[in-house]
C-alpha cells in the first residue's frame, strides 16, 4: 500500500509520521516544494524580532530524520504538478510520475495579498516562509526603516507590530474591518486599540489598502490572512467548500476516495455555528494532519471541528477569542448574551494585574458560546478553559461553579472566569 | 424577614451579601466569634513569608463596610452558642438570643490535631487565624529555629515547607500518608519529593506523628487538615453526613426547615465518584456561601460540587490534581487508566520549561475522570482546563481535538495536555 502526502510541512508530516506509526508496512512518500519540512511558521515574527538565533530554531525534525528513523521518503524541492486520480498517480514538475493507493493533499496556504496594488514593490513583504523572513529581516538591519505598516490587525499583524515597534519604527496597523483577531467584537478591539496606542502603535480600523502608496511607509508587511493552495486539488475535481478552501469530512475525506485532505488547504467546521470556516492555524492543521494519516493508514478517526481558539501577545498583552463573539454569534442567528469585567487575576500581594474576560452565552438555556481573554498572564490557560467548556457544550450555571485552581501565586479566590460568569448570568 | 448567619469568613459573608443583593428588605445578621470577617485564610503563608506587609492585606472588606454599605448587622467578638430551632433562635454566649426566620450555618474549620500528644507545647504551631499566623512570625523572628518540622503534606505543607526553608530552618515534612495533596498518585508524590530534596527539603512519608518528640527540630507546625465546627449543628439536631460535616443538600438546605448551611463545615459531592467528600477550600467555601445566601432568599439556585482541585506552589514549582488519580478511581470502582507524560510549555526560544501532565480516563467509554499537571508556570491554566473537561464528563477522543490556544509566548504547537491524551487514548 502506497501513501503520497503532498506538503511537508505541519498537516503534511503529521499525516504521514501518524500514518507510519500506525502501519510499519506503508510505503510513504511525501513531496514538499521548498527545503525543508516540519518546521513552525509560527515563529517567523520571533525571528525577525531576535529571539531566535537562526531560522533553523523553527525546525522540529530534518528530512534526514524522517527518511532515517521513520522510513519516510521525503523529496524536498519537488513540486506535485498535478493529480491525476484516474490513474493514482501524482505527476512531479520534473515529470516523474508517483503512484498512490492513498493520498493526503496538505498544500498549504500562502498569503492573501488583497488585491492590493503595488504589493510586488521592494518595501513590501509578506511573512509566509523562512526565506520571506530572512528577506525581511535583511531589510530591517540594512534600512531601518523610519515609519512602518502592517495591513492586518490579526495575530501576524498583531504580532510584528511589536516587533517592528521594538526595532524603532513608527508603527501603525491598517484594518480594513473594525476588529482584531478577525473576532467582530467591537469592546474587545478597543481595548487592544487602548494598549497598542501606549506603546504608540497606531491601529487604524476600517481602512481599506487597495494600493501601496508613498505615504504608508518605507516599509509594509502585508498580513491579512491566507489563501488556500488549491488549484491542484480544483483541478483534479476534488470539491472546495464555501470558504474556498477543500471541502473535506471529520476524517479528512475528500469527494474522492482514498484522498484526505488536510491543513491549511481544507476548511474545518465551527463547533458552535455549525458552519464551515477557514482557519488555518498550525494547532489545527498538526491535528487534521494526524486524522488523515490515521485515517489513510485505515483507521477511523475523526476530526470534529474547531471552536476558533486565538491568541496573540503584543507588547506585553495576551489577547485571545474562542468562539463566536456577540456579534458573530447574532449574526450565526443566535440570540445571544455576553458580559465583560476586569478583575485581577491574582492578589495584588503576588502583583495580579487586571485581566477583562468576556464570555457570550445564548440566552435561552444559557449555553456558553464563546469568550475572549485580555490579560498580562494566565491569558492562555483561561481561554483554554472557556474553549473547552465551548466544546462541551457546558451551561453557563455549571460553568459558575467550576472547580477552579486557587492559590494566591495563580489566582483570586473568585477567578475572573468565574466572576464573568456571575456577571453574564444576570442577563439571561 | 429575619437571615442570621453564624460565621463571617468566607462562606457566611457571601452568603450574607448575596442575600442582600438579592432582597433589600431583608433583615440580616453575622455573627462572628473573631474580631475579623471576610478575611482569606489562603494568604496565611505568604504573610509567614514577608510577601504581605501586615496581615490586614488578607482582609477583604471591614465589618464597618458591610455594615454601612451593605446594611448587614455584623457583629463581631460574638460566639454562637446554641441553634434553638424550635423557638427559631440563635442563643449568643453573651446570654442575647437572635431570632431568625432563615439561619445559615458558616462555622468554618479548625486545625485537625490527629490526636497528636504535646500539641500544646510552646513550639507547636498552627496556621488557621490571622492570630496564628503573627504567633508563628513572632516565633520565627525570635527563636530563628534551625530545625522545623511540618506535619502534613497537603497544600498547607507544601506552602509552609517554602517558607520555612526560605528562612534558613532544616525542614522535614512527615506525611502519614504516602501521598502529597491528598492525592493517590505515587508517581505524583515521587516528583514532587525529587523537587523538594533540590531544594534540601525532606519529604517522609509514611509516617505518622503522634507525640512531638525533641527530635522533630525547634519548631513543628501541624498541618494536617481541618475538623468542620459542626458541634453547635450537630446539638441542634442537624445531620451530618459520611464525613463528620454537615451534611446539606445541592441547595445547601440541611434536614431542618430553613437552615443551610455552608463553606468549611459542611460537606459537598465529588461530581466524579457521587460520594460525599470534605474539601474545606477557600474557592468552595464562597461558591457555597453564595448558594445558600440566594437560597435563604427565596431564590432556587444549586451548588452541584466539586471535582477536587488543588494547587499549591512549592519552591517554584506548581502542583496541581483534579478530579480523581488513578489509585482513587480504582478504589471507588472505576475500572481506569492513566497516563503520564512530560513536555515542554513553551518553546525553547521563549525558555518553555518541562511540564508534566497526567491524565485519567474510563477504560470503556474514554470519560476523563481527573489529573495531575507540575510546572514551573502555567500548571494553573492547564489543571483548569482539565476540571473544566472532568465537570462536562468529556471524553478522551474530543479532549484530544481540543482547540486550545498557541502562540509560542503561551505554548508548544502541540500542548502537553492533548500529548497526554495522545498516550491515553493509545490505553483505552
Amino acid at each position: 500500500m502506497r501513501l503520497v502526502v503532498i506538503g511537508g510541512v505541519a498537516a503534511g508530516m503529521s499525516a504521514a509520521a501518524r500514518a507510519r506509526r500506525l502501519d510499519r508496512s506503508l510505503d510513504i512518500t511525501v513531496v514538499e516544494k521548498s527545503a525543508q519540512v516540519a518546521w513552525g511558521a509560527c515563529g517567523l515574527p520571533y525571528f525577525l524580532g531576535g529571539r531566535l538565533a537562526a531560522p533553523s530554531e523553527l525546525v522540529q525534525y530534518s528530512p534526514e530524520y524522517f527518511r532515517r528513523e521513520r522510513s519516510i521518503d521525503v523529496r524536498t524541492g519537488a513540486q506535485a504538478a498535478a493529480i491525476e486520480h484516474g490513474r493514482r498517480q501524482v505527476a512531479l514538475a520534473s515529470g516523474h510520475r508517483l503512484a498512490y493507493d492513498r493520498l493526503v493533499i496538505a498544500t498549504g496556504a500562502r498569503p492573501d495579498l488583497a488585491g492590493i496594488a503595488g504589493a510586488d514593490e521592494p518595501h513590501v513583504f509578506t511573512l509566509a516562509t523562512i526565506d520571506d523572513a530572512c528577506r525581511l529581516k535583511t531589510f530591517l538591519r540594512e534600512r531601518r526603516p523610519a515609519r512602518a505598516a502592517i495591513v492586518g490587525a490579526g495575530y501576524l499583524g498583531l504580532e510584528l507590530a511589536e516587533v517592528l515597534r521594538a526595532q524603532g519604527a513608527a508603527t501603525t496597523i491598517y484594518e480594513a474591518r473594525r476588529e482584531v483577531l478577525g473576532h467582530r467584537d467591537p469592546a474587545l478591539t478597543d481595548l487592544v486599540a487602548q494598549h497598542l496606542a501606549r506603546f504608540r502603535i497606531e491601529l487604524r480600523l476600517g481602512e481599506r489598502i487597495t494600493r501601496i502608496e508613498p505615504a504608508l511607509g518605507d516599509l509594509v508587511v502585508l498580513a491579512c490572512g491566507f489563501r488556500p493552495n488549491v488549484e491542484l486539488a480544483a483541478e483534479a475535481g476534488i470539491e472546495l467548500g464555501l470558504t474556498g478552501a477543500i471541502k473535506v469530512s471529520e476524517r479528512m475525506e475528500t469527494n474522492l476516495g482514498g484522498v484526505f485532505a488536510a491543513g491549511d488547504c481544507a476548511e474545518g467546521q465551527h463547533l458552535v455555528s455549525g458552519k464551515p470556516v477557514y482557519r488555518p492555524l498550525g494547532t489545527t492543521a498538526n491535528k487534521m494532519g494526524r486524522v488523515a494519516g490515521a485515517n489513510a493508514a485505515g483507521r477511523r478517526e475523526r476530526f470534529p471541528g474547531v471552536v476558533g481558539t486565538t491568541i496573540a501577545r503584543v507588547c506585553g498583552l495576551g489577547v485571545a477569542v474562542t468562539g463566536l463573539s456577540e456579534c458573530q454569534a447574532r449574526a450565526d442567528g443566535f440570540d445571544a448574551v455576553s458580559a465583560r469585567v476586569e478583575a485581577l487575576e491574582k492578589p495584588r500581594y503576588f502583583f495580579g494585574t487586571p485581566t477583562t474576560v468576556e464570555l457570550v452565552a445564548e440566552r435561552r438555556g444559557g449555553r456558553l458560546i464563546g469568550g475572549a481573554v485580555l490579560g498580562e498572564t494566565a491569558a492562555a490557560g483561561r481561554i483554554n478553559v472557556i474553549a473547552a467548556a465551548v466544546t462541551a457544550r457546558m451551561r453557563l450555571d455549571d460553568f459558575e461553579q467550576l472547580d477552579l485552581a486557587y492559590a494566591p501565586p495563580y489566582a483570586t479566590v473568585w477567578d475572573p472566569l468565574l466572576i464573568a460568569a456571575q456577571q453574564l448570568r444576570k442577563l439571561l
